[in-house]
């Protein structure tokens, strides 16, 4: 299916070419030693890059595109690698091009509420710049103290909050960007809303870097609410809090974070965090609602009604700071806990529409007992978005492999997607084939000739 | 800049083909009298088709597709006809595929708040399917009982409540249509969140028909409010109405309407509707929050102290039903009494970042006095989003299409868009040129091909 990708090896003389492009001490890399940290990301994957260019302006990005485009040298365009996918790592050797140094916020307006930002500006450095004006931007991945805006764009990134305020893709207004011929491409409009065109703008979000490399966008931004309050509902089983999601997602209070543990989840936060579990608890959500306070109150009441089900055990109210603090610090422990468990650990990102999270979560439960395996499960229950965590000790490698295959299949069977938030990159680009009808898939694979007709962008990522 | 497009004349075998696709009585169409219907739309441009074929399966669709490339015969796709731009006028004659007997709704899912449904459907259909369910689908354009999904879908049509809930773009999961090869095309996830291969969902919504005749769509519905409030908010001038529509925009309370009317439309209302609106005021807003009792509550309180400035006159709230159906129908009436003070009217939709609506309308009152025409202004302004309506007498025809002209490039120079949510049809293909990138044209041009490549659907719309 895929076609092997051929590209120019790099010399010495493509690197002082570079040079000339980028001339600011540092810019260009080249030794292996330096290139080594830009050859991975946060999957286990890892390629050594020929070279390594840490562009400054677009107008850099167009004449490195230009360049590599005329000698056929393969680009990676790269944030801070913290994807999960293999996204950023460069399989095809070529040029790293990091958007890193490209940082600046350029623009805040209030009245607008959007803010016009370079593409390498950490997601974190957005909120904090937008938060005395109490405006924020809604994608808050788990990386968000140093993943870029650009990562955020390339792999529609998300978050808890996903469930009432969208993903990246809800939240863009417009892009600057230079497509794989060189060209810079401005898409959308810096309105709420406009029909004038193609939607190029959502196009790009989620491309993982294959059709164009994003430099600069103008996103829109949402108001910070007066009021918030989190809520820890405990479950005898399983089944009972997914009923609660559904029953929770099915009346008019969305709350603004609906994360669910299953019952590991919930043994290793009662071993090893402070929270208060009763024996009987089997599995636990996290419930926010935000607004006004009246509104916050009156949300809360109608989720709790909501989410008391025969199986439901207690509710805690987080009130103080410092109780939603431990909170969400025990979520954040799950992931290195989980590493402790076994000695291998498979962390896959899967969705399904929230009423199939019941049968998901029976159906990964079955598959573990089959393959003799500890499957742990928890994740963004109001957009049926689960992590699916698969435990084992090396030789149950294909074993664990096998049982991945399987949950892929059984998501898909649920009318489900393989990628909630964490994207395709080169880890999911088999599975996604068993996911994507055929014809449409025919129609992206050309698509992406159009933006980039002479496969330099990023190939071997985000599609079959 | 526009190739020429030649198509094969329709001959009396190809209609016998095409009753041999679609054999049920009345399916095909081919007598001038009875095509005549569907050669205009709510724009006032025409042109006869030479046949109408009534589609009444997907499959259908996708045999006539096939056979208008095998003959090459072009195709104008089309729902009811509402838009005001011409995008459903067969141009080129050949066949109008009508959407208007696909009128299923296939499923509704209250958990995942979807619901799935054929393109021929009505907006108003939907909603009154969804709202026993406490559920509503956002998109509410002014033609809601009669407009069609599927034109909803092209166009990306929105309304008064886009505001808070969005366009069409943001309210839609999956995609079932036939590109202009004949292939069927599946787009998106039913889940509320993915990020599996390219986003042609967005890509297709919008598109005016061009990449492919849509059949079916899942929408993502939301669940209708327990409460809202309506506010009718005086102003003693244009600016000082403008001034507010900011200051509520700025504060965190976002409101589910925000329509605003200039002084014209002020005293028409005052003369001509029930409305009590005193002598010194001079524009005037709608404004809407929903949400929980509690919430609207403080919305309103929250609304009410940001729109009180120095230009402010008066509040009334619209507490009973009656007196918020009176404030909607004079909303309503504005169009027909237009229609009455000049015999011709130019009716516009432009769309600006809020904080530029005050010199937008500024800027449109100047270009009215240079050139002696009245031109009334309303709309949505918490999305930026006016209805401009150029009156005139016939001779001042010439003078009114460069005051648009003069309009349109004040819109693209305060950072707007020339269609805030009504399309680019005929109409603004040219003007269009004027606000769209000449790289990211080129590169939609392409995309159509890759969808469209012998040219059939509905070309000569939506693009320069």
């Amino acid at each position: 299916m895929q076609p092997d990708f051929k590209y120019t090896p790099l010399t010495s003389n493509h690197v002082k070419q570079l040079q000339a492009i980028c001339p600011q001490p540092g810019q260009v890399l080249s030794e292996p030693a330096d290139c080594l940290p830009y050859g991975c990301d946060n999957s286990r994957q890892y390629a050594l890059p020929e070279a390594v260019v840490l562009v400054q302006t677009h107008e850099e990005v167009v004449a490195l595109v230009e360049f590599c485009r005329a000698h056929h040298l393969a680009i990676t365009p790269r944030g801070r690698g913290t994807n999960t996918t293999g996204a950023a790592v460069p399989i095809h050797g070529g040029v790293v091009v990091s958007l890193e140094k490209m940082d600046k916020i350029l623009e805040l307006n209030t009245v607008n509420r959007t803010v016009h930002a370079q593409a390498g500006v950490s997601n974190q450095a957005i909120q904090d710049y937008c938060a005395p004006h109490q405006l924020f931007w809604p994608p808050d991945p788990s990386s968000a103290a140093y993943c870029t805006l650009g990562g955020n764009l390339a792999c529609n990134a998300a978050g808890p909050r996903a469930v009432k305020y969208g993903t990246t893709r809800d939240s863009v207004l417009r892009l600057k960007a230079v497509a794989g011929t060189g060209e810079t491409l401005m898409s959308g409009a810096l309105t709420s809303k406009s029909v004038a065109g193609l939607d190029l703008t959502r196009l790009l979000i989620g491309s993982e870097g294959t059709l164009a490399i994003i430099t600069e966008a103008v996103l829109q931004l949402r108001t910070v609410p007066s009021a918030k309050q989190t809520l820890q509902l405990c479950y005898r089983s399983v089944q009972s809090a997914l009923a609660a999601v559904c029953d929770i997602m099915k009346q008019p209070e969305t709350p603004c974070t609906l994360e669910f543990f299953d019952d590991t989840c919930v043994e290793l936060l009662r071993q090893h965090t402070q929270l208060d579990i009763d024996k009987q608890v089997n599995a636990m959500l996290i419930v926010e609602a935000d607004g006004s306070a009246l509104a916050v109150r009156h949300a809360i009441e109608a989720i709790q009604s909501a989410s008391a089900n025969p199986g439901w055990c207690s509710t805690q109210h987080a009130i103080e700071p410092s109780d939603v603090e431990c909170l969400w610090s025990a979520r954040k422990m799950l992931s290195p806990l989980l590493r402790n468990f076994k000695p291998c650990k498979i962390n896959e990102d899967i969705v399904v529409p929230i009423s199939e999270l019941v049968n998901l979560v029976q159906g990964i439960k079955t598959i573990g007992e089959r393959r003799s395996l500890s499957i742990v499960n928890f994740g963004h229950a109001g957009n049926g978005n689960l992590h699916v965590n698969i435990l084992y000790h090396p030789p149950q490698e294909e074993q664990a492999q096998q049982a991945l295959s399987e949950i892929f299949s059984l998501s898909l069977k649920l009318n489900g997607s393989v990628s909630g938030e964490h994207g395709i990159g080169l880890s999911k680009r088999e599975v996604l084939a068993r996911e994507l009808d055929s014809n449409a898939l025919a129609i992206m694979q050309a698509l992406t000739k159009v933006f980039d007709p002479d496969a330099i962008l990023n190939r071997g990522k985000a599609l079959p």
